[in-house]
């Protein structure tokens, strides 16, 4: 494969998850195994739309991240990598009722499932994904792992009704914005990391590090993303600069512009966020106020503070491969604005 | 309360489930304030929603079942009280979701959540009903239960996409028919009879007849459903007569009269259900043509074979009032077209 394994813990020329890949190869192997099976259906629209967003070029992050906090804690056995495939699963299908709740056209440059197959179909097959990552848990049958998993469940839909409610909301302030993107984004993470030590039967010392590196991982990379969407100079999302906005959705490089703006500006964030009025010239001048306002630099920076958090909480463990590929995670996300 | 037991194993006047509502009230006391404690959140939307559906006056036939079941075999704890619980918020998801699927109005004569709420509302809290569903079954710690029920959630939405794949398709089998409605419908009385045996620590044999007699329970109902929505005597389901035909729906009834019309009455049923010309003198004139081939009569007497499997299911059970009252829900299920 020539994939080099690097495992000294000096510094890297670039953020990479390379390590990581490199580390759970074999593992997703099995993964990417179990996704096409239990996306299989005899009822033939369901392993089309799951296939259609499963081989849609995510990173795969969250269960690469189950699967090497598992081996972290010398798990040997076959259950990480059904959490690992729970994991995914419950991503995909948060994907699929997200685009449908959004009234999205577009994920990674490709046509969503909603618009090729419709909104109905997405709901339901997001819902089967669901059912089948919970079977996939009480087929490994730990109950502290479905615990953990069930509860991110909920508080993911939760956090997706809380940005529902708080929709085009531009006195949202930093605090609500961070619960939101704690329960839709940060939870999965969160969980993701915290099945591995679990499942090794690790210390609870050891199940709260990987919890709070996930929960503050998530956080980062949720404000990244959002970074990104006006204008990370790379392009890794595959998402085209400016979605956010012409979505109306207040994200924290909007929360900053709008508190430290002039009430002239306020009228045109209210203008463009509540009215929809989001035509290149406005995205163009949106972006020269958060730039005047420091709101995407902040936002990298706020980001940076959850990274250094995660970083803190991953410490006290063993020196280890995985270790140090989970820490490349922390600057892989925030090395995608640089 | 004045509600009499009749605990004779004669028959009864009139087919009733006023033996199970008297056997389970205590503990459908605590389910309902499970409901509403679980059905709560911070974000106001979600109880608003959970409870517009929770109040709007449905039997709770499947938890009642569950708690039945779990009486049956001598079971006393909590246990049955939260999986109970969860099956009604399994059951509540799928009509949120149902409901946005379908693009339904009116559900029991009320407004449907997403006319009041939107779509989008609807689906992400049905997600979180659903992940609160799980939480429970989690709580109660029974592993077989959790495969039980996290089984049945795959199944139903497997059958829910079956059903739209299948959606205005006149030449589905009558075969075909039942593998939807067995698993849409079906399952989940099936899961919530089984689960009572499971948690009480009843043998296999115990835990394949309450599965056998949810299953053909719920069959016998979804048919009974469907015979209603073309004119039973009754009107107990709070829906409309004619609402299937008015939204295409490819019943029983409908495929019944289908396979056995001449062309001319196929021409008529292809322009009124793959091309909506669904007016009354059309519902009158369907249900004219389903009398003629007698699908309705037919309809219910297929749910009578169902009733008649789910009361033999029963059959090796010691005589107790709880399986008398189980008993009863298969008349009071077919009894509704009387």
């Amino acid at each position: 494969m020539g994939v080099v394994l690097n495992l000294e813990n000096g510094k890297r020329d670039q953020a990479s998850i390379a390590d990581l890949i490199a580390l759970t190869l074999a593992d997703m192997g099995r993964v990417n195994e179990l996704i096409l099976s239990k996306a299989g259906s005899d009822v033939e629209m369901i392993p089309e739309i799951a296939n259609h967003l499963i081989s849609s070029g995510g990173k795969r992050l969250r269960p690469m991240v189950t699967l090497a906090a598992a081996q972290m804690f010398g798990y040997f056995g076959e259950g990480h990598v059904k959490l690992a495939t729970s994991v995914e699963f419950m991503h995909t299908a948060t994907l699929l009722h997200d685009d449908v709740v959004d009234e999205s056209d577009l994920r990674r440059g490709k046509k969503t499932a909603r618009m090729i197959w419709g909104n109905q179909a997405s709901v339901l097959v997001g819902d089967f994904l669901l059912g089948q990552a919970f079977r996939m848990m009480v087929d490994v049958g730990s109950l502290d792992a479905l615990d953990i998993l069930s509860a991110a469940a909920s508080i993911i839909a939760e956090g997706e009704v809380m940005q529902l409610a708080a929709a085009k909301n531009l006195e949202t302030t930093e605090d609500e914005h961070f619960a939101v993107i704690k329960a839709k984004t940060a939870a999965l993470f969160s969980a993701a990391a915290e099945v591995g030590p679990v499942i090794a039967g690790a210390s609870r010392n050891d199940r709260a590090a990987l919890r709070s590196y996930g929960m503050n991982l998530g956080l980062a990379f949720q404000l990244i993303d959002d970074a990104l969407d006006y204008g990370g100079s790379s392009k890794e999302l595959g998402k085209n600069v400016g979605d956010d906005f012409r979505e109306g959705k207040v994200t924290l490089p909007v929360i900053l512009a709008y508190r430290r703006g002039t009430p002239v500006e306020r009228k045109f964030w209210k203008a463009a966020i509540e009215d929809n009025q989001t035509s290149d010239a406005a995205l163009d001048k949106a972006i020269g106020l958060m730039k005047r306002h420091r709101a995407i630099a902040d936002t990298i920076g706020r980001a940076g503070h959850f990274g250094g958090i995660a970083r803190d909480a991953l410490a006290p463990l063993e020196q280890t491969p995985q270790k140090a590929a989970l820490l490349d995670v922390i600057d892989f996300c925030i090395s995608r604005v640089a």
